[in-house]
């Protein structure tokens, strides 16, 4: 959305001040607070009624996935999570039970991560039911993985399977702290993010912050069963790579190593996470912007202009 | 509202874990992760369009309130604010020159009290616009001033003068930031809580959590100008009175000290802040109850229950 771009720059050239590491811009804001050798990450994100789920969905599936998200943004750093408060924003017809359990499945999930849940506010929201969550998280000082740390020719990899989040796995994915922390443990990771507008998008904005382009390869991007089934049954128009480059909410991990670690990290992952997929998707490049290659053909890969992808082969 | 206490109280039930010194139900949490000689403060609140402002109010009023909120409740504890994240729920219909003027009222009171604001985040909310803050700040170790610290013979504080701040003081008040720090710096406070339910509920509140009662004498409440205006013209069916002991958002702090410091506060106050009041209200009694006293009578003040005083004199 254009105007959400535009209220981002607003808050990108906010004044920096005491203690601040990162500024907005990140998966989250990284401050030094005065803990010997660690900062702490600070993250806020919202989900709305007829936005981020529907009316109808299960209570405990909302309150999971608003926890969730921040998670996964505290992964994308390399941290770990520690501290949350809730803001329950409530529509004219609620009751208390449907607000116990979006607790229970905010609180499950917290308790799964060694969260701790440490205030909650309520208010009235119109006609609809947000949930915002703030998060608390830690890290080694100097070790937060930005966006900004791309560098010409690093392998860039992707955890998991993309596209097709909206048939289920919006709610029940799980953040990639534990992964998270042990890549940002055993190598030297330059440029991390979590995949919440799809590959191509958030993607994007590690090259935007690193100031550099990537070529992806098109036979390597891992599609999902739901992309593949989606697009099979009609249910979405998007080829399922097409899917796997531009569906939103799959919080996966996206990061980028040297490429003399390529191996080490495919190998030292795939022992370390047996179940959960890795795969080396391309590479950064210094000629800007992003681009798509298979078999046939090199293509450009600019915002909102996937159409020549969007036919079904 | 029954539903939101019922809410609160889900909340507070919630386990606590590691590093929590205090959890939900006070003003902040209070952590310590690892600061060495310090605690950090831990809030979120929102505010909405058609609840806590209407809808043609001037955003740089609606950015500025959100925050002030959250200063108020740092205050409240005793503490230093030190970074915010903002989520920033949009209706349908919005500029982003509103939102820019939102976060230019919100960053110039970030500004004034040292605050920086690391964060920013946006959605779509239905039909109304919705302003989460998220703060963190901080407190010597040990010296949080909780709610639940009022002791049988306390003094019972309250700084400016109550009632009638929805004629303009819930936009332009100013957190008691500096206030706050001073008393906890200079004297023994048992419990503090800053008045936004209003004072005979909010002090319902520290004595529910200190398990004690209190006594209000009648004469000593600091009425504002804008309760008796609002009598006077019939804007409001309260009292004077009545306003200042029920109406909300009056942001001020109420503190209650050891019956031995309540001269020493008066004076001390009184030196350091000349342009705020400070009254002597009450006193914090073990007999369960908040009870008025005014010239002829006591009278016990139940929620929802000053019928008897909100006839005109």
């Amino acid at each position: 959305m254009k105007e959400f771009e535009l209220i981002s720059k607003l808050t990108a050239e906010l004044e920096s001040g005491p203690g601040v590491i990162t500024g907005p811009g990140d998966d989250c804001a990284v401050l030094d607070v005065g803990v010997p050798g660690r900062h702490l990450l600070f993250k806020t994100d919202a989900i709305v009624s007829g936005c981020h789920f529907d009316a109808d969905a299960a209570p405990e599936a909302v309150g999971r996935k608003a926890l969730a998200r921040c998670l996964s943004d505290v992964a994308a750093m390399g941290g770990t999570p520690r501290h949350a408060v809730v803001t329950l924003g409530v529509p004219d017809e609620f009751d208390v039970d449907y607000a116990a359990s979006v607790y229970r499945g905010l609180n499950a999930l917290a308790k799964q991560f060694g969260v701790t849940v440490v205030g909650g506010e309520t208010t009235r929201n119109g006609d609809r039911l947000l949930l915002n969550v703030a998060l608390i998280g830690d890290v080694a000082a100097g070790r937060a993985i930005l966006r900004s740390g791309a560098r010409v020719g690093d392998a860039v990899f992707v955890s998991g399977e993309l596209g097709g989040s909206i048939a289920g796995r919006h709610f029940d994915f799980v953040p990639r702290v534990k992964e998270a922390a042990w890549l940002a443990d055993a190598f030297d990771v330059h440029a991390m993010i979590d995949l919440s507008d799809g590959l191509a998008g958030d993607l994007r904005h590690v090259l935007t912050a690193s100031g550099t382009g990537a070529e992806l390869r098109g036979t390597a991007i891992p599609i999902s069963r739901a992309a593949k089934d989606r697009a099979r049954d009609g249910v979405s128009k998007k080829t399922p790579l097409l899917a796997a480059l531009t569906d939103g909410e799959d919080f996966e991990l996206l990061f980028t190593v040297a490429p003399k670690n390529a191996v080490a990290v495919l190998d030292g992952w795939k022992g370390a996470f047996p179940d959960v997929r890795i795969s080396c998707v391309g590479k950064i490049t210094s000629e800007p912007g992003l681009r798509l290659r298979d078999e046939r053909r090199m293509m450009e890969l600019t915002v909102g202009g996937f159409d020549h992808l969007a036919e079904k082969d």
